[in-house]
């Protein structure tokens, strides 16, 4: 068998998170550390230092300089979503293929203009949405996809969470009105809605409600809230998000044979060992007093984290354009579309008044 | 110390509902299955027969032979709520202590003339709530209560689901608006509502939006419905329930510090044994990979099932108010009246097209 290709990939930004994905790239079989660029060298050169970069990676002091590297195959552009459209564009433009967090834009008109440069130029595009690529995700899919233990998707609920601190509040990214826009809806609630659609086998839903009352932070930016989904054929959702509240990432949902349950789903409680309460026919005995059968639990382990079996996924595909003059997979960049549409319509609906919004593809 | 006193409890109808209150009243150690009375005599002595009555009770073929019998303390009320308001006034006025399933009535102000009755009579009353009495339950309002490990409560899902078969979606009470015209909302939604309440204290939400696309059987009976609570403090919560989907019993509730999960509030999975899980202040480590501390599970074992729980307290009450001249307790029908307001609520915003719905205590 021949030798696995290595995928080189440059960073564009020093976020948080992308410290989470460069150790997640150096555990990838087939994709290696090679670039980091910033707008400052000094912190490219810390970066580096501190996240495992090889001592041969090139270290910029500018995204652009990572973007010009011909030896790059592809960049990881942990931004925030205000810088998204400009430098994902430039990179497509410049044949790199694209791994781009989430929110993916403000606005999926912006995010179209994302695909249409990736696709003009030939170049993979994937949203960081690590848990979807955690094997028990596909577990789960394959629960929720079997008529016999699950039958039809009928609801479902989810909540994402989590308690930021004072520091958080008054100035990371997501709530500042010029960088990550959408706050704890493009944040979190991208996540409650990715889980909704991947559900409901990514069918857009016809409505969306916006729940009333968000909280905002004084410059507008969403803090907390919610909507209900509804579908044509009656199934609904419901999700709720926040900053404001202890860590909680729940999907719970019901189908007219079974149920599914996880509690850790965007980050599992373990980084290699995952679970999920599966409940298929569940009742009760004679006099209603336990019910039978009861659910199960599921435990799915992992070698590798969900972050680094994405990033193989990536570097996967983008080896098999390179070598094998392969097209990109559509089916990434379609269900970041839809996010952002479903997403789009939730924000609409606030700005509206809670008013029923109709999503449009 | 003196012997218990023994509360004699007459059932009025033979539901299948009163053969697990039957077998409670029997478990209870200071009650006694002391009458039971059905329009058919016949049915009545079967049903003494089945379920544990002692062979010297009383077995009566109509509901009045129960109430007039000077020997019966308590009367336990399983009729269909459309019953509800003529047999427990009834019964308050012949001076039985009621014991009353749930949904309480139709709405609010029927439900008003039982307390009124109740109240004039000096009788006790106390809805089929369950749950509330597993010492589980006790343990999960310590923790939302505890400011340190829960903190403010936030938000709230709760769910409520069963798949009916095809015998109870035609000719179960539940589906039949002569009998239970709640349907779906009166019967499952009303643990939704009460799990609410009860996580949030038991205060009133300001307004009530119910959610689109309910389902209803041909007769306009409820068969699954939602909806979204919102209160001043920007507390909201919201809720499914159906008789169209797998057995689902959830509550999510989440605090500013903690998080509470349970999968089998109304009916514990397993008789004599209970679980929840609460997570104070959980986090990640420092690559957001892992979760610390993780959620935690408490197991709470009870000699006795919820039901029994259920029928000692009610019993306790009506003993305290027949030996030692106590007052009926105002707690158990004051949240039996803030359910069914909220209830009410739900049905009207369904009424007026899910628009929203002040609640006016």
């Amino acid at each position: 068998m021949a030798e696995t290709p290595t995928i080189r990939f440059g960073v564009i930004g020093c976020a948080d998170i992308a410290r989470k994905v460069s150790r997640a790239i150096s555990l990838a079989p087939n994709a290696a550390l090679y670039a980091v660029g910033s707008r400052s060298l000094d912190k490219a050169r810390a970066f580096a230092a501190a996240n495992g970069f090889p001592a041969a990676a090139k270290v910029h002091g500018s995204y652009e300089a990572v973007l010009d590297d011909p030896d790059v195959d592809a960049v990881y552009v942990p931004l925030p979503t205000s810088l998204h459209v400009r430098w994902a564009v430039l990179a497509a433009q410049k044949k790199k293929h694209v791994l781009l967090e989430k929110p993916v834009a403000l606005h999926a008109a912006e995010f179209d203009e994302i695909v249409e440069a990736c696709e003009s130029n030939g170049v993979q595009l994937m949203d960081g949405t690590m848990w979807m690529h955690h094997p028990r995700t596909a577990k789960m899919r394959d629960f929720l996809s079997d008529s016999n233990r699950f039958g039809q998707l009928r609801s479902i609920h989810t909540h994402f969470t989590f308690a930021a601190d004072a520091d958080f509040l008054e100035n990371d990214i997501r709530v500042k009105p010029d960088l990550d826009a959408l706050g704890s809806l493009g944040d979190e609630g991208w996540y409650c809605l990715r889980a909704i659609l991947w559900a409901a086998n990514y069918e857009l839903p016809k409505t969306v409600i916006a729940s009333r009352n968000p909280e905002l932070n004084k410059a507008g930016v969403i803090l907390s809230c919610g909507a209900s989904l509804h579908w044509e054929d009656g199934k609904v959702a419901t999700f709720h998000c926040s900053f404001l509240t202890n860590l909680t990432m729940d999907i719970t949902a019901v189908g007219t044979k079974g149920t599914l349950h996880v509690h850790d789903f965007i980050i599992p409680y373990e980084e290699k060992e995952a679970s999920f309460y599966a409940a298929t026919e569940t009742g009760f005995d004679d006099l209603v007093s336990k019910w039978i059968p009861q659910p199960s639990k599921h435990i799915i382990k992992t070698d590798i984290p969900q972050e680094a079996l994405m990033v193989t996924e990536f570097a996967r595909l983008v080896a098999d354009i390179k070598f094998n003059n392969s097209k990109p997979e559509k089916k990434w960049p379609t269900i970041s579309r839809k996010t952002q549409l479903v997403l789009d319509a939730v924000k609409a609906s606030i700005e509206r008044g809670f008013e029923p919004v109709q999503i449009q593809e």
